[in-house]
C-alpha cells in the first residue's frame, strides 16, 4: 500500500465537504473512507422505545447502530444513540432518527474510516454450509466464519457455537 | 424539505474553519447549527468531585453535560466527561472545566447538530399549568409535557409523574 | 477484633429467616448489620422517569438508591434500579418502587453489612465551617470532610473543591 | 395491605432451605414469590455470543435475561451475565449457561420478589388490535399497551411508536 | 447427572448458615460451593485508586474483583466494587476493603456456585508450550488454552494472539 | 489569557490538514494541539483478547487507550475501543489496531485539545522520595502527587495509598 497522491482545495468553493475527506485520504497509507455519525442523548424514551429506533434505523441502511450508557443531569440515567451511516444517508437517517426518537437535537460528525477489503467464500462442514469473511490490508490478512450461519446451524442442531466452529477446522 | 441558505457569523473573520461549518450546513436538507463537544477523561476524581464539576458546567452554560463509564489503564474504572455548547462558548467553558476537574487535556470537536423548531404552550390540568413543549421540522410534529411542571406538580400532590400527565388527556 | 454479641430484633418471632442473620452475625469480627437490597429491571421508563423515582426513593427514607446500566432482550439498553434500605422498611420502599416505576416485580435479598462506626466533628477554616466525618473500626481510622459543607462554600466563594479542601490543612 | 399465608411447594421436602424462602413470605405484606438469579462474569466471549447465549436462556425458560458491563483486572472490559428464572429451573438452566458460554462457575442466589397481579384486556383501535396490561396490588392500579401489539402495529403502517399509541386515549 | 452427596467444612459448627449452603447442596444435580460476595458504592474515590483497592484485593486472596458503572444521587457517576471469595476469607478482605477503599459499609451475601471440574494439560507448539485448561462436569466439556500463556508468546514473539493460537491446531 | 502563536510541525509539509488544524489553533485562547482519535466497535473480540489490544497499543505509543460498554444489534455487549495520539501517528496506529483486534474499520476524527503546561518536581517524605506532577495555565494552577510512586511507596510498606498522601502535607 502507498499514500496516495490527491489533489484538493479548501477555502475554495464546490464541494467543500468532499476536498475535505480527499485530502484525509491522501495522507493516509491504508485505504480510507468517508463516514459519519449521528449521536443525540436520550433521557425521556425507554429502552423499549430505543430498541424499535435501533430496528427502524438499520433498516433505513445505517451501517451500525449502537447506545451507550450515560449520566445526566438529575441523577438521570439516559442513552446515548450512535449511528454510524454514508455521509450521502446521514439527513435522511437523521430523519429517521427524529421519526422514531424524542429528541430535539441530532450531532453530526463527519469523518473518516480505514477499512480492509472484505471477500467471502463458503466452506461446507458435516453440519451444513458456512459463509467465511475474509479480510485483507494495512498489514494483517484474517478470516472468521460469518456469525449467522454458525448461529444458524447450532440452533438446527441444538448445539452451541463452539461445535459448530469446531467442524471447521 | 430543501437545503437552505442559512447565515451566521461566529464572530471572526473567514478563516479556513468557518468556511468548513459553512460549507456543512450547505450541504444539509435539514436545519443544521453549529455545536462543540468537550471532552475529557477523568481518572483521577471521585464521582462526588465530578457531581459538582457537572453543575458548575450547566451554570456557566454548558447546553448539556453527560458522564459516560470508561475503563482505562491499570484496570481503573474512569468517567468520560462531555459538553455541549456553542462554538463560542467553548474557549470559557473549557477554564470551567480546567478549574473544576483534574485533566491535562480536554479535547474539542466542532461539529454541527439538526435541530428542530421549538415553541412552548400552556395548558391548564386539574393539577394545575402544565408547559407543553412543542417540536417541528424534518418530516416530524412533536409535542411533550415539560418535565420540570410535571414533576413539580406529582411532588405537590404526591402523585406518580404518570397521574399528573393522565391529567393532560 | 473480636466477633461481637449483638443483639437485636426484627420485631418478629423466632423463624427461620431471622435466625440465619443471627447466624451470619455471630460468625463475623467486625459489627454487621442487617440490610436489604430492592431491585427491579426498568426496560419501558425514561432516565428523566428513574430521576423522579430516586428523588422519592430518597424522600421515602431509603438508605442508598442507583442505578445501573444493563441490556436486555431485543437490542433494548435498560436501567437496573436498587434500593438499600432496612429490612424492616422493605415493604414500604417496595411499595413507593411499584407506586413511582412501572416494574411489575421487585426482587428483595436480605443481607448483611459490615459497617465502621462514625462520627462527626466540626472544624473552622478560613472559608467557613465543616463537618469531619470520622470512622473507625476493623482496623482502620478514617476521617473525610463532609461533602456537602465543602460543596456549599465552593458555591459560595466561587472557587474550586480543592481549594476549600486545602484550607483543612 | 396484610401479610398472606401463601401455599407453594418446590417438590422437594422439608430442608432449611426451602423453610427459608418461606419464613420470606411469612413477613412480607405484599404477594411474594420465591426467584433465583445466576450470574456468572464473561471475560473471555465475545459480544456476538453472549448475544446467542441469552437467545438460548430466554428459549430454555428463563424469566429475564440481562448483561451488565463490568471491569476485571488487567484492563478487561467483561461482561456480567444475570439470569432470574423459577427455583425450581435453577439447576437445568444454570446447564443452558454451562453449554453456552464459557464460565468455569456460576453464582446462584435464591430470593424473593415482590409482585402484582396482572391481567390482559384487548381494545381496538384505528390501527388495529392491542392488548393492555394490567397490574394491580400494593396500593396501584397501573396499565401499558402491551410493546409487542404496539410495534407490529407501529412497522404494518410505517408509523413510529407514539403515533399508534395515540390511537389509544 | 446425579445430586451429588458432598461433605465439606467451614471450619465451624453446626449453626443454621452452615446447615442452609448444605441444604442448597443437597437440591442441586451439579457440583456446588460455597462463595461470598462483598460490594460498596464508591463515589468518592477515584478510578486510580480503585485499580489500587482492586490489585491489594488480588493479593489478599480474592477469587475475582470486579467493578460496575453506577449512577448515584446528585449525578455521580459512582462504581460499584464487587469481590468474590470463600466464606472463611470474606471477615479479612472486609478489612481489606475497608482499608484500601473509602466505603464506610460494605454489603455480604452468602451464595452458593455451580462450578466445574478443572484440569491442567500442556501442550508444544511451533512458538512454546501452552496450558490448556480443561473442564467438565454438568453435561458440557470444555477446553481453553490459557491465556497467560498464550498472551506471553504473543509478546515474545510480536505476533497476534490469533497467530499463537492457530499454532494449536 | 491571549491567543497565542504556536508553531509545531507535523513532519508534512503546508497542506491543506495542517492548515485547517493551525486556524483551529488561532481562534483558542488557550494553547491547543492537534490529537486523532481512533475507534472501532468490538463485538466479536473477548475482554481477555481487548485487554491484550491496550497492552498493545500503550506500547506502540498511544497517549491513551480506553473502553467503552455499548449495546449492539442481536443485544450483543459490545465494546467500543478508543486510542487518542498524535495525528502523525495514527495510520501507524491503525494498523496496530487491524493487527491486534477484529475489527474491519476503524473510524478517525482529527481534533484539538487544550493543555495546560506541565512540570515535575521531587518531594522527599518520610516514606521516600515522591514526584509532584504541577499543571499551569487556563486560569489555573494545579499540583498532584504522580499516582505510580504513591502506589510504589503503599505497596513497600504495606499501607494504604491515604497514608502515603498524608506523609506529603
Amino acid at each position: 500500500m502507498k499514500a496516495q497522491a490527491i489533489g484538493y482545495g479548501m477555502g475554495k468553493k464546490d464541494f467543500e465537504h468532499a476536498n475535505c475527506v480527499r485530502a484525509f485520504l491522501g495522507e493516509s497509507e491504508g485505504k480510507r473512507e468517508a463516514v459519519t455519525k449521528l449521536e443525540c442523548n436520550l433521557d425521556d424514551m425507554t429502552g423499549e422505545e430505543i430498541g424499535f429506533a435501533i430496528e427502524q434505523l438499520f433498516e433505513a441502511g445505517a451501517k451500525d447502530v449502537y447506545t451507550q450508557p450515560i449520566g445526566m443531569k438529575k441523577s438521570r440515567p439516559a442513552v446515548l444513540l450512535s449511528v454510524i451511516c454514508l455521509p450521502g444517508d446521514a439527513d435522511r437517517l437523521a430523519e429517521v432518527v427524529m421519526k422514531h426518537t424524542t429528541t430535539l437535537g441530532i450531532r453530526r460528525q463527519d469523518m473518516s474510516r480505514y477499512v480492509l477489503e472484505r471477500r467471502m467464500e463458503t466452506v461446507t462442514t458435516a453440519f451444513g454450509d458456512i459463509r467465511i469473511k475474509r479480510a485483507a490490508g494495512m498489514g494483517v490478512e484474517r478470516s472468521k466464519p460469518e456469525y449467522d450461519d454458525v448461529a444458524a446451524l447450532a440452533r438446527e442442531h441444538g448445539v452451541s457455537l463452539e461445535t459448530i466452529r469446531k467442524g471447521l477446522t
